[in-house]
């Protein structure tokens, strides 16, 4: 098994757009026969791992011709590297820990007055190669993606330094997405580990990723994971440019901001969280509350605005920041630097005075054909999840939504992935196109692999369960293609088709180890004799021995009426369940 | 740390109503002072593990002399003890393999002509200890806990044969429950191996357990379990009587399982899972599912009514069931044998008719006084799960809903814990009085004691936030003092508040071991320099010094509107969050 696929059943396949020339990979999972002459076709699930990359070499830069051929960017000497960008370990060493070795791409930005974002060309209606890559991995048309980009309703983050990421869409209309954390901090970690994780993340089913690295070597980490990247990057670049100026927040100047998000904007990040919506008047807002402020980039923020009794740079400087990411479609993440940190502070004033904040920030990028979404908390009970995405969905005139979970109780720290994903499966349904996950470790500690791979396969539970509440186009084959398999015990494709092969098999195999037991016509909750399984089949041949599905539901529906007609009679000489030999 | 704590920080305390003589216990959580002079009052939380027992002798009678007093019942000689009772293996041993040595009962039924049951003392305005210790349990009035009782809208199972259960009710006025399923099968598991996922089970906060036994000593092992059992007990009686008839289905007969089902009477089974709904008639409404029939009992039920072309015996049988159980005052739980198995199969025409015949019985059992709730499923996508509450409820009159999670997608084996909290909590909100869990074994294999724990802890994160989104008095104060000792920075309070103290308190010393960490002002998310909570403790402090929150909360609103006042100028010289030394 490669490090790329999830079980032996899965493999690399792609799916064809021949007219254009696009190749869109997708997970093929090969399936067994319900019988002899009964073959079940492989299923085909949309794919996050990419084609796999040796982490010293990085991907090949699938987008890199597209847009080349736009002909509307230039390259040009970027900004020029500097040792406190790898912080301040870096400084006393000299160097980054592990420099990147890999190829190294002359920065890119559009030409002077040329936009290069989707938005832009979706206005003008262009149809660019990434829309249509996207239309086909959404089994959609490509009219809707690019109305839908248009519109604002969705994006494609997509920085024309990334050229290795696969183009992927965030918007309400398609299939929920989900975001995973990584990055290393001041107490833990290393390149590799990060590197490792991004891989993990998205063998798992990341469909972006965030590097929220705060401690040594960012600059340099990042540049590792941007390389090895199939899916968009997202940061937080408050954290750099905190680190630039020895973590003291009073000391940040939108100069050194400014700057370290070109640094960004060069290697590839494709979208960034930008906490401009936490406004010097909000502050007091959260004194009262049970836990304050408790994302980082607000705090960061509100310490600031204090500080200088100034308003939030980031807001005063936003049609700066508009220009800047137009040059590399970089799109903005707008911060919820308010966001309730317990279930008692939800949907207070606070949270939704940003909220409105947000808004106006929002149709601001828009003018400038920036590509956006807002981010949404956080902690909130269940019955005032909804009113979140639909406020949001209101105020910003559809823009994509991109929540923290939310996580419904306070009270599981060690099982906030699952408060969390609660909520998340809640506020996906009414129409949340991204969710970023959360670990067992929120609260308590730095996520590891294990950990990493929990929390993306708890968040494909939530997007996936909301995408079948939505009733999502297709969003059901793999739950009939299961539970098919799970009627007529083809163990082996139970497992493959889960979202979690090994875990499924192992748990299998901890009661029913042997391997005939894969096959057996029953399973160790009822034991052979008691299979209420094996006794649904029996009754399924009583009334018709058509052998596809839709046959039967076609035959069995005569049947049934026949056995109305005839009074409700049959006859069963014996429906003892058979011992397996 | 006993075995019936948690935490080193939970002890066993009592609430008092002394004038009737009731003491409820309840785990008493110690916390740490805010600061020097800011002590926290010990929060009381409810509690299922009952005051702890070995596991040989049994719990003491608790209830012996309320049933007494009542003088409404008599000892008889029970129903003669077979061998047959603990199946075949013991048939040819000559015994049990562990026989019961503990205090044995004569068992009690109720004197001719009288009823027992909590539901006929409420509806003649009897009210009981049982309901007085409930109401002292759920901190609300006697009179409500009648009334429901009375309207057959909640149950308090509660055998008289049982004596050493703690009183608790199922309804939807009261807080929401979980149950746990244990029980060996033909494939695994031992009697002590039993009791201590019994134990365990509770220890966590399983508020009733289900004995689900298939294989050995089934007899046996349900006696040690209901003896050492502080929480009701529930059975599905068809299981162990098709043990009695060589697991061959269609040789069950309505005195095998008459017979089967008073040998539990006598045991002190709380509530039975009884399958009555499962008509011959519905029987092909099955056969072109996806999945067919999954519930055991359903199948079990579904083959005898085919194979004898005769109306199901528990539905041609009920009224005399329900004269058996008002003997002994056990409760109904009509069992969902239709129940769909897949979320292809959710809310269709089996599901719904089994639905309105359960409806029919409710009504039936409640002419005789005997208390009842409702079986739901099962699979149900997440838009579809709100409808099958809201049937059930105005089906049958608002008798409570007992369901199996529901699972909201199919694709997870392995995290079924997962997919069907989100179900759960979803359905709870709406009025679901119990959630049976789901561990994460489900459709794989039998759970071990670490499945279990999982299991009863997603389920209390799912009942817990459907109180919090219900609004129920109290149930966010266990959030709210989590959040404010996560706050404070008093990470052994987070620990000893949260649900899982010792998983909480690993997490966090995976990243931060160090004794000293666990005071620290900051977390290994952030590190010391970058602690957006510590930021927040500094903006509170710039705009007020009261003490305690509500202080704070009415101070903050004058300094706010005192500051907005003065246009909103503040300054603070110096933001920098202070390293810890």
């Amino acid at each position: 098994m490669s490090f790329t696929e999830q079980s032996p059943a899965h493999t690399l396949a792609y799916v064809q757009d021949e007219q254009h020339g696009i190749s869109v990979p997708v997970t093929s999972i090969s399936l067994e026969d319900s019988a002899p002459g009964r073959a079940n076709p492989p299923l085909q699930v949309y794919r996050t791992a990419g084609p796999g990359s040796d982490p010293v070499r990085g991907l090949p830069p699938l987008r890199e011709s597209w847009i080349a051929e736009r002909a509307d960017c230039e390259s040009y000497q970027g900004r020029s590297r500097e040792l406190l960008d790898d912080g301040r370990s870096a400084q006393r060493r000299g160097a980054a820990s592990a420099e990147w070795q890999g190829p190294q791409r002359t920065p890119l930005r559009s030409q002077p007055g040329r936009t290069v974002t989707q938005m832009h060309y979706a206005r003008n209606g262009v149809v660019t190669a990434e829309m249509r890559f996207v239309a086909l991995r959404e089994n959609c048309s490509v009219e809707l993606v690019r109305s839908e980009l248009a519109a604002g309703r969705a994006i494609i983050p997509s920085n024309i330094n990334h050229p290795e990421s696969e183009p992927m869409i965030i918007g309400k209309a398609f299939l929920v997405k989900i975001n995973a954390n990584i990055g290393n901090s001041a107490i833990t970690s290393s390149i590799a580990d990060e590197v490792d994780k991004l891989q993990w993340a998205t063998l798992w089913g990341a469909d972006t990723v965030m590097d929220l690295s705060t401690g040594d070597d960012i600059h340099t980490t990042r540049e590792w994971i941007i390389r090895n990247a199939p899916v968009p990057i997202g940061t937080v670049p408050i954290y750099q440019a905190l680190e630039k100026v020895n973590g003291e927040a009073h000391k940040l100047t939108w100069e050194i901001f400014r700057d370290t998000v070109i640094e960004q904007c060069e290697q590839g990040v494709d979208y960034m969280t930008i906490h401009a919506g936490v406004l010097l008047r909000y502050v007091p807002l959260t004194a009262n509350r049970v836990t304050g402020i408790v994302s980082r980039g607000g705090a960061i923020m509100a310490g600031w605005c204090l500080a200088h009794h100034q308003e939030n740079f980031l807001y005063t400087h936003f049609d700066e920041l508009c220009e800047i990411f137009a040059q590399y479609d970089v799109a903005f993440s707008l911060g919820d630097g308010l966001r309730p940190g317990s279930t008692a502070d939800a949907n207070d004033a606070a949270q939704f005075a940003e909220l409105d904040t947000l808004a106006e920030l929002t149709k601001r990028a828009w003018r400038y054909d920036v590509q956006v979404m807002v981010e949404g908390p956080g902690h909130v009970p269940f019955h005032l999840v909804r009113e979140n995405i639909e406020r949001q969905q209101e105020l910003c005139d559809g823009a994509p939504f991109y929540t923290l979970g939310p996580l419904v109780t306070d009270i599981a720290p060690g099982y906030d992935h699952i408060t969390s994903a609660i909520g998340a499966t809640e506020i996906a349904r009414y129409g949340t196109a991204m969710l970023c996950y959360v670990t067992p470790k929120e609260h308590l500690g730095l996520p590891n692999k294990d950990d990493v791979k929990t929390g993306v396969i708890t968040y494909k539970i939530a997007a996936h369960a909301a995408d079948l509440a939505k009733g999502h186009p297709g969003a059901r084959d793999r739950d009939d293609a299961l539970s098919k398999a799970r009627f007529e015990f083809r163990w082996r494709d139970q497992f493959s088709l889960s979202l979690d092969p090994a875990t499924a098999e192992a748990f299998h195999d901890e009661t029913l180890p042997a391997e005939p037991a894969k096959t057996a016509h029953f399973c160790s909750m009822c034991g052979p004799k008691f299979c209420s399984m094996r006794i649904s089949q029996d009754i399924r041949d009583s009334y018709g021995t058509a052998t596809e599905q839709e046959e039967i539901a076609g035959g069995m529906a005569a049947k049934s009426a026949e056995f109305l007609a005839s009074g409700a009679k049959v006859y069963l000489p014996d429906l003892v369940v058979p011992q397996p030999s």
